[in-house]
């Protein structure tokens, strides 16, 4: 894998730091949806593991390797014990939005950069790495809000931007590899950008155009 | 693979061709349903491309070919058009739902058939690829309507025959392909012949039967 | 595969068997869901296959084979089986809780230890075989009730344990490959402590710890 080696040893364990902090971020945010929707231990624990490595699952089975997840065992374990932490300790229900927003920025914004880098490493051509850097990234939370029965936050029509900064991290990432540019400082700055750009819209509301609005369209 | 060379040179495109129009119609379909819903611009691309590409992507990993929605990336492309073209412009949102029975009826059709193709092409046998055409077919509206929050076509109770016309479809072009006379000119013929079914079955209000009513029953 | 050679000619036997218990009872389990959803004919076809293969398809893919439910045609043939006879007899709607909870309690105590066996012998570690053992068990369930549009048993905050039975089970089975003492009898009694658990723990509303409630909670 010619790719795995143009990319180094830094960079390959900086994505590994990277899909970590991806996983707990995630594993967070399933797990406070769980506590908002009052599950018990167990549908914490499912609930935080499939949020943070549905993502990755997808990833993998598309570049055709066994799931990281079944074969790492320090990511279940990393979500299991930020599902742990949550169990013993969360805000009251009605306060679990903000911080399940922050940490889905987190795992967004790590993921669709270690993402497109996974995808890339194993052969595919940039454009493709960055459509799956995407998918990974917004993969989970949207297995999340399914189980949970909420509306996909990619989805939701009176939401902020969600996918548009994944989309962003993902493409500037891409670009950064078929360059040959692509370094742990200019990942972990993508990265960067993308959770602060998420953040942003969510705090000031930054939402994508809707289609016309039919009613003020003339009959035709 | 010998079966690829079977099939020829000339149902190799047709059916990439199908495939393109599939592609097509299902993110017609998605884009409109997006709509209905009020989603943003993000939203009409997410749906568009998760209907037009899902089926795909589940045929492909099933087979154990890296999915063709990540590798070419004239799929993608083809459902942001879609998406695109129904972001400038669609019917008044009550209005949709003609057009997106149509477009998906047209997915549908084509999918049955060259899902079929080509899982037959990658060594499955007859009843298998017929199996994994019909999943195919019905693979992307399946997700669209879970994204979307709504009941399955394929699974509502007040709904006219869907999968029915998709499992004609593909059992004929299993059929026709383990004989061996299966041509461009009879997968043509075998997608027209679903879309027409399906279309009349809307039309007319053809449903598959319920099961027994359970009032009528005698206590047992 | 040297696994495959250790558990043996009689233990691979006694998979394929449960393999066919367990999709028989998970069909009868997503037929009677939809029954009580009202569905079609062809819905509770399209519900029994999707839960009875929906476990086992994810564990394929993960382990990189061709999913055996579009390779060996029993199964779905089992299903379909299934959902007949629901289709012909079947009990009133609102007398389908019980009959639905005791054959997807079969499913999942057979799934479990045969998935784990699958993954195992596929040459997954064995913590990571549990691990998917569990998948395989609690994913056509998921499936199932996401499409019948109900909240997955496994997250149901008034639900009683649901996933505690099926890792019990795998984390057994897996033990057991571990150390090398596998054997049909094991693996059946293992199977059926599982049944028995969870029929126990829907008898005697057996539930997991909720999160602390947060009224009650002095503010930090």
């Amino acid at each position: 894998m010619t790719h795995m080696i143009d990319i180094g040893a830094a960079a390959g364990i900086a994505t590994q730091v990277g899909d970590l902090l991806g996983t707990f971020a995630f594993a967070i945010s399933g797990a406070l949806m769980a506590v908002r929707k009052n599950f018990d231990i167990v549908g914490i624990a499912v609930l935080a593991c499939a949020t943070a490595v549905g993502g990755g699952i997808i990833r993998d089975l598309v570049v055709g390797v066994t799931p990281t997840a079944f074969v790492q065992l320090r990511y279940p374990a990393v979500a299991l014990l930020a599902a742990l932490l949550i169990f013993l300790w969360h805000p009251p229900r009605r306060l679990t939005h903000r911080p399940l927003d922050v940490a889905d920025a987190i795992g967004l914004g790590v993921f669709c950069v270690t993402g497109t880098v996974t995808a890339y490493t194993h052969g595919l051509g940039a454009p493709s790495a960055a459509a799956l850097g995407v998918v990974t990234a917004v993969g989970g939370g949207i297995i999340r809000d399914i189980l949970a029965g909420v509306r996909p936050s990619i989805l939701h029509p009176e939401q902020e931007i969600y996918a548009v900064p994944a989309m962003l991290g993902a493409v500037i990432t891409a670009l950064l590899l078929h360059v040959g540019h692509s370094t742990v400082i200019t990942g972990t700055l993508a990265s960067l950008a993308v959770v602060v750009l998420r953040v942003l819209a969510l705090r000031f509301h930054w939402r994508a155009p809707l289609a016309r609005p039919t009613s003020r369209r003339p009959k035709d």
